[in-house]
């Protein structure tokens, strides 16, 4: 058989495969008791792994407010010590599992979304979006919605499921698209729908009322609850296509904010990279292109599932965030 | 002044108010603890008053169910003895600053959607959407949801915004019609954002965690719930142009399946009515629009109001059901 028509049909199991994952929400979980291979000083990083030496300052804020919401270090410069050429391990999320926003870091004992499929048993994680910590700010301010996140909302979430069982996500998604979302820059309808299934399992799982309504401020005030969902479910289908012999389709895209990253299906975990592409973006008054870092973050893994800006022409409510037309989005 | 200036300037001010109100969900009642001039054995209906020889089958349909849901009688048979020259008195809901959707029957324990606009303490009210006996269905099946929204549903969500306070809609209403609502025929968002704020204000209340559970069950998985507080919103901004001196823009639309009414704002409580029209739409299979009753319910407060038909082009996800094109709906 020529080899045009063995990458074509790999390149129509690889679609198959995709879209017979169904990714279910099982848990929300400290990342150091469910994500393989994370070891006890471990922070796991977005982008193809990067090293201290080369990662961006957004990333290393990042690592540094991830370490001091461990307690391995008490200011900033003892976390730095650590992180440089220090005893604390960097890896790159993808390795693991697993994808997280922006710097996208993850350490043992920070709640990961736990995704699972349930035909194979297969599973994917994603951290929480929170748009402080992620961003580099390593203060005490910066880390405090993660501290939150640990100490009260994820232990109520978790009782929840493992109470009264997942929440399957196809059905959440279908109604999230049609509801203009596209499930990376806009996942706020996932958010309110999951919101609600999440809240009932609580309910019904007597998690007392105060602790039920603060998880449920917590994760339903900040629309982009939903995209660490959807990142993990997209990283879960994703990794069905991971290692199909002949198929050139993309199973992974990522960037650390040094470089941007692509995996392809029959080729494994080997990292074809580029630098991480300045971003045409809108900036804060004061700001300009030349003040930003590059592109950063495991959240195009939306896009390598097949959501994002594949479908941002159906989601029309994102364009006046993200800029252009509906003609530009559609082509 | 000419007599045109002076329409103009009325016109003018007729948009300020209607602009101006601050609609606010602060209870869910029955009807006969709040809507003014409800008597013991009336009931309400959409649309101009028709009274029972004028009125269609669907709409008497939902008189006989609502009188069956009331108690007042045991049968179908009874229930039409009541209302045909019978004791239960017939009232259009427009004349009691009330709305309901369809036959759009409101009798007095009913729970309706309070909606008050804090500046004025100016009120609306509305019911429930549930698709059966709304439709004129006045069989056990058909009145059920109503016995459950009366007996649990509803209380539980007065408990929580008596003792939280009431929860304003325009946020609401600005991030669902931003996530692709219209607020009538799809109101999907509101609906969800509404449920996660009323699920709030009952863990807050400490109402029993299941009952806040089968309330917000009951609630958020019929997407039309947010259309009936739409609708009730939506008639308090309509009624504070009743009566505005030379102002010609129109106050009330309603149908009764019978006829189609508007009121103008100049000139009060008076119908104009034109036979309800034929409804060119989608049919369940075997049926045809020959079967159909005619246009009917009092939905339509909302495109008063400025929603629905208005914004439909903004709203793409309507357009398959509506049927049509976006440039159709632009025009």
């Amino acid at each position: 058989m020529p080899r045009r028509v063995k990458i074509e049909q790999a390149n129509v199991e690889a679609v198959r495969r995709l879209n017979v994952v169904d990714p279910v929400l099982v848990d929300v979980l400290p990342a150091g008791e469910v994500i393989p291979g994370m070891e006890d000083r471990m922070v796991l990083h977005s982008g193809p792994e990067v090293g201290w030496e080369r990662m961006c300052g957004a990333q290393r804020g990042a690592v540094m407010g991830i370490i001091l919401f461990e307690g391995w270090a008490d200011t900033p410069e003892a976390a730095e010590a650590l992180a440089g050429p220090g005893p604390v391990t960097l890896g790159s999320n993808h390795d693991h599992g697993a994808v997280g926003p922006m710097a996208g870091t993850i350490s043992p004992s920070l709640p990961v979304f736990v995704v699972e499929d349930r035909a194979t048993g297969d599973r994917a994680f994603s951290s929480l979006v929170e748009s402080n910590q992620e961003f580099g700010d390593y203060h005490e301010a910066g880390i405090s919605t993660l501290l939150k996140w640990r100490r009260a909302c994820a232990p109520a979430l978790s009782e929840g499921l493992q109470s009264q069982g997942g929440i399957r996500l196809r059905p959440i998604f279908e109604r999230a698209l049609a509801m203009g979302d596209e499930l990376h820059n806009r996942p706020h309808a996932a958010t309110a729908l999951l919101s609600i299934e999440l809240t009932d399992r609580m309910l019904r799982a007597r998690v007392e009322p105060d602790r039920a309504a603060d998880a449920q401020l917590f994760f339903s005030s900040n629309p982009f609850s939903g995209l660490g969902v959807a990142m993990a479910a997209s990283k879960l289908m994703a990794d069905r296509i991971k290692g199909l012999e002949y198929s050139t389709v993309v199973s992974a895209m990522a960037r650390n904010g040094t470089e941007f990253g692509i995996r392809v299906a029959s080729l494994g975990d080997e990292w074809f990279t580029a630098p991480s592409p300045h971003v045409d973006g809108h900036y804060l008054p004061g700001f300009k292109a030349a003040d930003a870092g590059l592109d950063m973050g495991d959240s195009v893994i939306t896009e390598t599932a097949g959501f994002g800006a594949n479908l941002i022409a159906g989601a029309p409510g994102v364009l006046p965030l993200v800029g252009g037309s509906r003609a530009q989005a559609t082509e």
